[in-house]
């Protein structure tokens, strides 16, 4: 069986921890103890996410030289270097030998009439106070957005169209090897006119990213691992209730604010739909547990009415 | 036949040019331009140097929170990333689409009993006066050494023992996708009695690291592209020669000062000796004419008098 996971950026970096190397470490640590038993049983790939991470790197170089701060597509592919790295190393420590890893860099082309280039709505960075924020967004360009009471740098994120390393992800997996690819949704880039491949100053979602991969590769699983236990129907309110499992046809019908859970739906949704698997979504330290369907939120096409956790 | 090319720092950022992502973005295109012939005709692997990376990153983390600073391990995960990434896309735009490019994160064993790390020398980062020098060792644990009349952060440079993602390498030369792969020497790590690996600070050297590379695939050449036309000898002086054609005992036979090209010598005396390649040292627009033998400095066995260029 060929499970693809996506970790989130949260089950990467607990809320309000600095992200130092040590913190980090700690978190894929505890993420790779998750994975491993999946690794041994089945084909794996795993995604990550990179918001914290890319954010670091936004302020650092802001911090050094603001002219010469790098552009969005080189910030992921920083951090797909940084965090694969980490999670190659400690899923490798707790793995035989001859169980492989490889973490690869990975391209994603989006389209460069995606309307996400017109309406930049994902938030990127530290928050500043409005006079900041018109200051910054004057010298660079950037589009502002209200966070709260205060601003924060906005970008677009248009939807992934295809993966440019599918070919040597497949192919890595014919061989038994786990692959790291498409961290942080992938490094986003444009085909020119002319040919010329690109990239541009967008964050694709992490979890729609990683369920065109889980569809390219005809995968039997997808698993969003975040630090919330399941997908809850009418979350917040007296009544609400924690969705053991669900069809992606009844899933359609339940409201979500927009924030980390509609992507998440939305990605389910697209990978059972086009796939006939199963997506489950939960805590990282369910990983396992999702898989078997004991724990989290399993969305799949034969579910005729939707069952909740007691 | 198999061509493992290793890319100076130096042929990545000329001298002098700020470190901004349209200044490598453009040096990496030339780079590009001078690889896709040999691409077109052979297999390749291409490693790279990240000096001038490495040193920016750790100048944007001290110019943010010195204290939260990422170790060099991180570090080098971080420009494997982002080089791999302008060299993935470059040189992909330059060749067909069936002829694929996979950049792969890479971990190098070096031994923690390496003289090395009782000796620090390997320069890293910005030039300091000797007070700040003092205050950040005492304040950091850093080895610091004079440069010229100020001083320097130094880190070991140990050998590098063994690369981990060897076998994926293999596996991917074998299906025709050219792989870029153990930039800035890999990413230096160590096997605890344990059994556990985890990243040390310090660096390997990258022509050592390529060279062991090129040794281990058995690679039929092995080029390093540096901002150095060739090998001269007595380079600087009034009778000074480049040289043309040489072997590996009479290159043993002349000196080299500390500095880029005695690392490059010995990585091709290394690689020469243990498989009876050919090693090539010159510019990175010269690299298709070394691999034939008209420019640059051409190290192989069967050499028996110098040859010098005219």
């Amino acid at each position: 069986m060929l499970v693809v996971v996506a970790l989130g950026g949260n089950a990467l970096l607990r809320r309000g921890e600095p992200l130092t190397a040590e913190n980090q470490h700690r978190n894929v640590r505890i993420a790779a103890e998750a994975l491993a038993p999946i690794a041994l049983e089945h084909d794996l790939v795993i995604s990550h996410g990179n918001g914290p991470q890319v954010g670091l790197l936004a302020l650092q170089g802001a911090a050094y030289k603001p002219d010469e701060a790098y552009p969005l597509d080189i910030l992921d592919a920083e951090t797909e270097g940084m965090i694969g790295y980490m999670i190659e190393q400690e899923l490798g420590n707790l793995l035989p030998g001859e169980r492989r890893c490889a973490t690869l860099l990975t391209q994603i082309e989006v389209d460069p009439q995606d309307p996400a280039f017109k309406d930049p709505t994902k938030p990127i960075g530290p928050v500043y106070s409005k006079e900041d924020a018109l200051r910054l967004a004057g010298e660079r360009g950037w589009t502002i957005a209200p966070d709260g009471e205060l601003y924060r740098r906005v970008v677009p994120s248009p939807r992934p169209k295809s993966i440019f390393e599918l070919g040597v992800i497949e192919l890595l997996i014919s061989q038994g090897i786990i692959v790291i690819c498409a961290g942080g949704g992938g490094i986003p880039t444009v085909r020119l006119e002319e040919g010329r491949l690109i990239g541009v100053e967008a964050v694709i979602d992490k979890d729609l990213a990683s369920s065109l991969l889980a569809r390219e590769l005809k995968a039997d699983a997808f698993i969003m691992l975040t630090d919330v236990d399941a997908i809850w129907k009418e979350w917040g309110e007296p009544h609400a209730k924690a969705i053991r499992r669900i069809s992606p046809e009844n899933l359609h019908g339940i409201p979500f604010a927009a924030g980390s859970m509609r992507p998440k739906v939305e990605a389910a949704i697209e990978f059972v739909e086009a796939t006939g698997g199963i997506a489950g979504i939960g805590r990282m330290e369910d990983a396992e547990a999702i898989l078997r369907g004991e724990a989290g939120t399993v969305i799949a096409r034969d579910v005729s009415d939707v069952a909740f956790w007691d």
